[in-house]
């Protein structure tokens, strides 16, 4: 390393090399998480499901299985405590992980909360409906760590792995809801109709999510989900689901079906976990592709301007040489003093180059997410000033993408717009704060 | 502080804390380095229009008062450079300095080639054009610095002082470039047609980056900005404008006009950098503010970390005196417990929901860089693909934009909306890879 002695261009020109290499080695650490809190979700997924069997019966064995499914999502949940752990939170002094962080935070919080929800559970001294509350809203916040690291990660190609990845797990936590919901249905023997408008939301939003993950995966995630789809066992889950659907308290069914279900779905989304699987291994290989190449990038980089340095301190010294022949303020423009200019200027454009396209990949791979962020708050919205339910919200968006023929993110997209002031007053804030 | 003690949940949101003050505290030296340069463009400005007064014409007297000017430039040079110095390269580990550090790199070789430039312009060995277009590129990536600064920034407030900055800056640029080429013009006599269309180029850039610059900016910069618009010195430039549009080879002017266009031109640049220098003082104002209001609620919030860290070590005590007496999987829920979770939720959700306003504001800000972006990656792609130079392209874009009555931006959106695949072929990357 050629250290203070580099001239001033080429040293910012391998620290933003640098700094993109740096940032990807964390950014694969990040993804490494990923991957633990996906399987940590499916684990809870299974706990969740199982114990709202244990919640419908209570013999002795389910009680042991159950303890089974908790004993494994208790030692991946230290898997990801011990991940964390690693962090070394002192070191970090950039605000990229302001967001990231407050995420953790919640899933920590909601994950201190499992011990007594497991207690409770095993005292039924709680009911299938909250129990599953608890549980979808803890595998929520570890979801939204998945969806915060898909949103700061600064490689495309990365950025593409977690949005499919991200993609899969909410849809597949859907395809968990919906079983819990099943479960509860089949266990009374019939559903309600608002169990059944639930019903087909958490359809649509796998239909949505899977579409996402789909344009976004490799091809051989893409063939095990096209295997899954046409798999007998997820036929069988259909036609069990146009039985719910065919239920009313009229025409209640065989509370054993609860069981029959909860097995089918149980193949259905262990079929998925061989999907996310496949997603987190595309993850992790696509981290050291991209790693390796910046770290060879680097090193053919810092070659190059270690030569270019050279060249320069060469030129330098001619300089220094002909002072005595010329002029101090006019040195001869000579011809290494001018070839270090060129190779200079040529690796600064090749790098200015690939970092825009960089960012034009990056901005397309996030749309998918923006996309996503904007149908939330589009609903929050809805929430908050209609005094709509989070179900009426997706519905009324829903009705109003069919009436118009939109997507339901360009819908999400106008009703935002329509609430924005058209302009902001302008500098407010310096205005406020001056009179505090 | 507690350290090790607190738990994991507490930790993390401190963190989420305290990367924000970091990145805010960095942002501020990103932010007086932007004043610095702000500081050289000014005087690089100048330099370059008294550069082509003295190409035009050759008295002793110019190159006098040239040398002052370059002299002056070489100062504020200097003082950038230092505090390109100060940053510490090698501590920089995130990927978020990656596009910056190579625009500051490629500014850095831009000004490296000003010594050379200077002597031959003494020398006369480079014409007015040459000269213009050399400074007008060096100033662009200065320019492109501050850009990269405004679009990296973290905290709306301060991005919505650095788009105002930017676009005032970008637009006093434009103001210089017209000036520039009025000399070019006057010097001759009369303006060729591509000089009047250039002109007006210049004249529209001007428009739409005030029009930007006016919706960002502090009540007292859009005041200052509104008295130089209604001063003498303004509606004098105007009519010579005038003249420069009703010039041509058979109806030339006396070339004396040219001092008065320079000397015009030059009082409203000069009264452009008072409303630039309250610009650069609403932006530190600003990142004094947030720093300040962020330090405060650490300290605040690290208070009341402090505080729910000491309930819970007192409730994990509770529980163990508790363990004689009860089930160690099962110790009763008690109220510090629950106190604590509380506690940390409520301020869990304070957080994010502040979080996510912020994330909202930036978003807004940042779409004013999204459309110049876009813009400029629409002219890019009319000059790949039509072969049109980037007048013609611009030409183009406003042509377009009138016959459909849409704004600039979204012609250019459209373009390039056009031109991207309908879909991309999924994980692309993967499936090239694994074949090398």
């Amino acid at each position: 390393m050629h250290g203070r002695k580099m001239p001033a261009t080429l040293r910012f020109m391998l620290a933003s090399r640098r700094s993109e290499l740096l940032g990807l080695e964390d950014l694969a650490r990040t993804c490494e998480l990923v991957t633990r809190i996906s399987q940590l979700v499916h684990a809870l997924q299974k706990e969740r499901g199982y114990s709202n069997i244990y919640l419908s019966g209570n013999a002795a064995h389910q009680r042991q299985q159950l303890d089974v499914l908790s004993l494994e999502a208790e030692a991946l949940e230290r898997e990801v405590r011990l991940d964390l752990d690693r962090i070394d939170l002192d070191a970090v002094s950039t605000a990229d992980k302001t967001r990231l962080f407050t995420r953790i935070a919640y899933a920590l919080h909601s994950l201190d909360e499992l011990p007594a929800l497991r207690r409770r559970i095993r005292e039924h001294a709680i009911s299938m409906q909250d129990a599953t509350a608890t549980l979808v809203r803890l595998i929520g916040g570890l979801l939204a760590v998945v969806f915060e690291a898909a949103d700061t990660a600064a490689d495309p190609h990365i950025t593409r792995c977690l949005v499919a990845l991200f993609n899969f797990m909410q849809g597949k936590e859907l395809a968990g809801q919906e079983r819990a919901l099943g479960v509860v249905g089949f266990a009374s023997g019939y559903f309600r109709a608002d169990m059944l408008e639930r019903l087909e939301h958490l359809l649509e939003g796998q239909e949505r999510c899977f579409a996402t993950f789909s344009r976004f995966a490799s091809p051989a995630a893409q063939a095990l989900w096209q295997a899954l789809c046409a798999s007998e066992t997820n036929i069988n889950a259909c036609r069990l689901r146009d039985i719910a659907r065919r239920t009313s308290p009229g025409a209640a069914v065989e509370p054993q079906l609860c069981e029959l279900w909860f097995e089918l779905h149980t193949h259905r989304i262990d079929a998925m976990k061989q999907v996310e699987t496949r997603l987190e291994q595309d993850l992790l290989q696509q981290c050291r592709y991209s790693i390796e190449r910046i770290r060879k990038d680097l090193q053919s980089h810092r070659k190059l301007l270690d030569g270019i340095a050279d060249m320069h301190a060469a030129a330098e010294q001619a300089k220094l040489f002909s002072v005595q022949a010329s002029d101090l303020d006019a040195p001869p423009p000579d011809g290494m003093t001018a070839m270090v200019a060129r190779s200079t200027l040529e690796l600064l454009l090749t790098q200015s180059v690939r970092l825009q396209g960089l960012n034009e990949e990056l901005r397309e791979a996030r749309q998918a997410l923006d996309e996503r962020k904007q149908v939330e708050r589009a609903k929050q919205q809805l929430m908050r000033q209609q005094g709509f339910s989070e179900g009426e919200a997706y519905s009324w968006l829903r009705q109003a993408a069919m009436n118009q023929g939109l997507r339901l993110e360009e819908v999400a997209q106008r009703l935002l717009a329509l609430a924005q002031p058209a302009e902001r007053a302008p500098a407010r804030t310096l205005g406020q704060r001056s009179r505090h």
